[in-house]
């Protein structure tokens, strides 16, 4: 993760060109993702991926990977963001905006090995302090996963525990199970 | 940190040798730390001393580091256990017991490298489900330390903001000042 000094406000931040990985705007500071990793990209991609399938066409949510989120003083890119339908700001096309000036509904992170957990946390928080009503950060690498909800102790999950899903989803998923996803070849 | 499950009890657990560094007894799995590395180890010790120092021989707490710690149904060791006076279960002479059977006061973790995150966090989580009043999950490498109180959601810490100490010590100490202790040779 890169740390510049940033002397440029949110709106300046935001009317600079995108980068690769993309770039935060956190406390004045601009910090730029680390490259993902294969258990990170694979992960973010199952996990979009079955939550969009659960939702199916019942237009109750979407979850999007990557997408930028500006709200607050920041803007940030949750590993996964994923909105209730009614809040997507869709266009006067009925189109999905280029900007989300929100936070999400739920927010995910996947820790990778180079991040500081304390940092993600942060992203997590600020985003339960602004509206999001569940977040969770995912270790692959330790196949557990901490819940957060507003104004509560994040909770510990691992094994066979069930993992709480934002309420309109009817996405039933174990950590066991998530973390199955990993295993692209089982009979290698 | 290598894992083993076990078979036996809290009680079991409790009467096999000790092992260096130390082991844990989480939901019934044995758990050793990971060898300490310059940088935890060096702020394990100058955190408490500093603790020690400002208490003094006002006799309102004291923090002993690497503790072990048993209560509800786990055995934990953490980087630092920080225990009101009066909650210490001097024995018969008024010595420090060889047992602690209750959790700290307020628990400091300082996060290796090579330590999970989630799994650190959820011993922080587990003692404030058991009377735990403050913990703190330090990442020397960030530079920055979430701050746990009960029923809350944590709260993130970096650079000039003032740390939340346990109640009767009179420490006042900013995350710069604490991650200031890593500079031994400010010379060089």
């Amino acid at each position: 993760m890169t740390l510049a000094k940033a002397s440029l406000t949110l709106a300046e931040f935001l009317e600079r060109p995108e980068t690769e990985p993309a770039s935060e705007y956190i406390d004045g500071e601009i910090l730029q993702k680390p490259v993902p990793k294969g258990k990170h990209s694979h992960l973010k991609l199952s996990l979009s991926l079955a939550i969009n399938q659960v939702v199916g066409n019942a237009k109750l949510a979407y979850a999007l990977p990557e997408l930028r989120c500006s709200f607050g003083d920041r803007s940030i890119v949750p590993d996964i963001a994923v909105f209730e339908w009614a809040r997507i700001p869709f266009d006067a096309d009925g189109e999905v905006p280029d900007d989300f000036l929100l936070p999400p509904d739920w927010i995910i992170e996947i820790l990778s090995p180079d991040q500081s957990a304390n940092r993600v946390t942060q992203k997590i928080l600020y985003s339960l302090q602004h509206g999001t009503k569940l977040g969770w950060m995912v270790d692959p690498h330790d196949r557990s996963t901490l819940v957060f909800v507003p104004n509560q102790l994040p909770t510990f999950f691992e094994g066979s525990d069930r993992l709480p899903v934002l309420d309109p989803i009817p996405l039933e998923l174990t950590c066991e199970q998530l973390f199955g996803w990993l295993k692209m070849n089982p009979a290698g």
